[in-house]
């Protein structure tokens, strides 16, 4: 239980989730003595489906992955890990130190068999829903076998978050015909062309957001700057929005009349709705919540891991690796 | 005289910009039965400062670069680029086949010495002005010493379109530590560090936004994904907010209300003000009109030409490349 917000926000956000789905059990993982207060309201029924694991340290935000797994044995996040890789529990959600809890989840769960590198895939807003987007950064390059695997990570993962059960994938590049990018695109893109996937294609990073592919597959480099480029663009839009509203009387009277259609907008666009994060490839769920992320938003964490553990990702993605190389 | 909306945009957007600099001389390339019926309304001194120059042939927006060159020698692009090398012309601005115009600009102008690959440069809105990001597409990678030299080309644009005389410079990655980042920023990375530039260091999607650089650098698979990673999300956010404000009768009376803030919004993010990409490292100014820019956002472009021609950004280049060398 960490995150830049502290456990209770964790806490809370895990509550949410646990009163909206009857069939989830939590085990908290941390200092009890923070974690006990905040379920003092719980009535008997939800206390029921709630236990606490002692965890005595806490991997800091800025801490080196290699230093979190060699000393820091009793963290919350590597006990939550301990846990998923005994079955005691089915799924770790964290908002903790992202590179920190991708290196000890490795090291702790594993791989899927045949599967070379873990990714980060995340829901991206689209018309007419979300995209799924992967490497958002779990690494700095890719071998085209390596994206070939994201391909078939993410279709799983789409088809098991509910997108449809034949995701389409496309794989990012800097224009759609056959001929243009990097030679390492252009290798998977012949891989994935002969592939049993849905593959649509090349698409271009406009193509994220028109809901015309379900998967966007690319390299953790290109992923992770198209990623904190839509949270940089949002946010100046957001900004520019707020101050466009705020710059006269007569604006602040006119944003009161548009609440509806801004608040519209807001929810729309919230990053609450697509909080949670799959680190795929590994032998267990593992979800990563945003650190900055509120009770809600951490909720919505939860439920993806769910999701995902209900649908057992993991086994999905090792059986789709399979019959593709069958 | 091109691009998706033909030549007449071209035409008005031209002379917009003529009228709006009484420094400015222009010769329109292209078929003068087109040409010559659009500049009937001009007064006597305004039409003195335009000439017109026969081309009986257009690239078309799907036709190869290397068959653009080898069989359109009478193309518009050509004569234009022609008027630049013969010093009849000091810049010349198109929206055509980009891949055309890079390959036929490079086959007719040579690059700027010590220049190993041109890129594309253009500005991005950021809080408080803008930042000019490059490549953004001319390369689909990039060794360190070209990365470098991005650094040098950007910061020249930068200075010399108005950001600063020193322009900060911070290159792209997908953390902000030393240690991030494969080996080719890493690379780069230490060039940069022991430059004359005025590097801030790695910077992250998000900082492009945020007016902590004036000149973002990257390869051009990154930068194009990232571009085009933008102009996908903005034109989300745009639709859903049309949506929200017309999806009733009281929402689109509160449209009207907030007509003031909702226009004002749309003209911080218009990009027609930020139309008009520099292919640098050429040794000449060649800008890139978008292929769907109407004719004020081609008027903007022709004045960023006009700018880099003024201060003669090709030697300027070739310039500071000599003194980080020396």
């Amino acid at each position: 239980m960490s995150g830049d917000r502290g456990p209770r926000v964790c806490v809370a956000g895990a509550l949410e989730a646990l009163r909206a789905d009857p069939a989830l059990a939590l085990v908290l993982v941390g200092q009890p003595g923070v974690i006990e207060p905040e379920l003092g309201a719980l009535d008997d029924s939800l206390r029921s489906r709630v236990s606490i694991r002692p965890a005595s340290e806490v991997v800091a935000m800025d801490e080196k992955p290699r230093e979190a797994i060699r000393r820091k044995k009793d963290s919350s996040m590597r006990v939550a890990l301990n846990l998923v890789a005994a079955g005691e529990a089915r799924a770790c959600v964290s908002a903790g130190n992202t590179g920190a809890l991708m290196a000890t989840a490795h090291f702790v769960l594993g791989m899927v068999e045949g599967i070379e590198r873990p990714a980060i895939v995340a829901a991206i807003p689209a018309e007419g829903g979300h995209t799924y987007m992967l490497d958002l950064g779990a690494n700095s390059a890719a071998t085209p076998e390596q994206l070939f695997q994201f391909a078939i990570m993410g279709a799983v993962v789409a088809a098991d978050l509910g997108a449809r059960s034949r995701p389409r994938v496309g794989l990012l590049n800097i224009g759609s015909e056959d001929i243009k990018g990097h030679e390492l695109v252009q290798a998977a893109h012949r891989m994935l062309q002969s592939s049993r996937l849905d593959y649509v294609g090349f698409v271009e990073g406009n193509d994220t957001f028109t809901g015309a592919v379900d998967v966007v597959v690319t390299d953790g480099f290109t992923g992770n700057v198209a990623l904190k480029t839509m949270e940089g663009l949002a946010q100046m839009i957001a900004g520019a929005l707020r101050s466009e509203f705020s710059a006269n009387p007569l604006r602040r009277l006119s944003a009161l009349g548009a609440a509806a259609a801004l608040g519209g907008l807001r929810k729309r666009l919230d990053p609450r709705r697509y909080n949670g994060a799959s680190m795929v490839g590994l032998a267990g769920v593992v979800i990563k919540s945003h650190g900055s992320a509120d009770a809600t938003a951490f909720a919505h964490a939860v439920r993806v891991a769910g999701l995902e553990a209900r649908n057992g990702v993991p086994a999905h993605i090792g059986h789709e690796l399979k019959s593709q190389a069958a």
